[in-house]
């Protein structure tokens, strides 16, 4: 029926970075844990807004012209239709609510970077 | 165009129990803090998943059969329909992700512990 979930025992699951993992499913949207490191490319989502906490880590989400440095229980919203992109210095962990099946490079297709759907884990 | 907002300075801004605070909207959905003490009444609501992450102390969801003990970095997934109660024997913080505009009791008018709407904070 359902099940609690422990977001130190889900990050513990993997270890690649950029690649989202959804953990719970709800009002067709999706609970993502994120491993990031290094920089992500420019993008943007047209029909969905992302909300990012850090969970543990430094984490930067840039716009063209600002730029917010998040810490641990730091929350963001980042509108649809805006410019992004998010990077950490050294490994973070993020946790993301956005809409069922975006893909993470919303706009962009990049070799490298682009997960398209979500893996459960 | 966004901004970010920190969870414990949120928490710092206000002291009622079971009233939940806006925080961040977004696609439809609401984020929303709760600062929660003593037991709340069973309920249910029709059209409504909930998602909760425990921030801080011990938080139970009780359902009518069994009984999940939740702790900081704990979340679970409350599918919309099934009754349930959500309880706390000492203070605690609670993120929840649901819809926006669901009344906390569900289908429950309590004269005690409905909050209709959610306050921005």
């Amino acid at each position: 029926m359902s099940g609690k979930l422990n977001l130190d025992e889900k990050f513990s699951l993997f270890a690649d970075h950029w690649r989202p993992k959804v953990v719970a499913s709800l009002n067709g949207q999706d609970v993502k844990l994120i491993k990031v490191q290094g920089e992500f490319p420019w993008h943007h989502h047209d029909d969905a807004d992302e909300f990012f906490l850090v969970w543990k880590g430094t984490f930067r989400v840039e716009f063209r012209d600002h730029i917010h440095r998040l810490n641990p229980g730091d929350c963001i919203v980042v509108p649809r239709g805006i410019e992004h992109r998010t990077c950490a210095d050294q490994e973070a962990e993020i946790l993301c609510f956005e809409p069922g099946g975006v893909c993470n490079t919303g706009n962009l297709a990049d070799e490298t970077f682009t997960a398209h759907g979500g893996v459960k884990i």
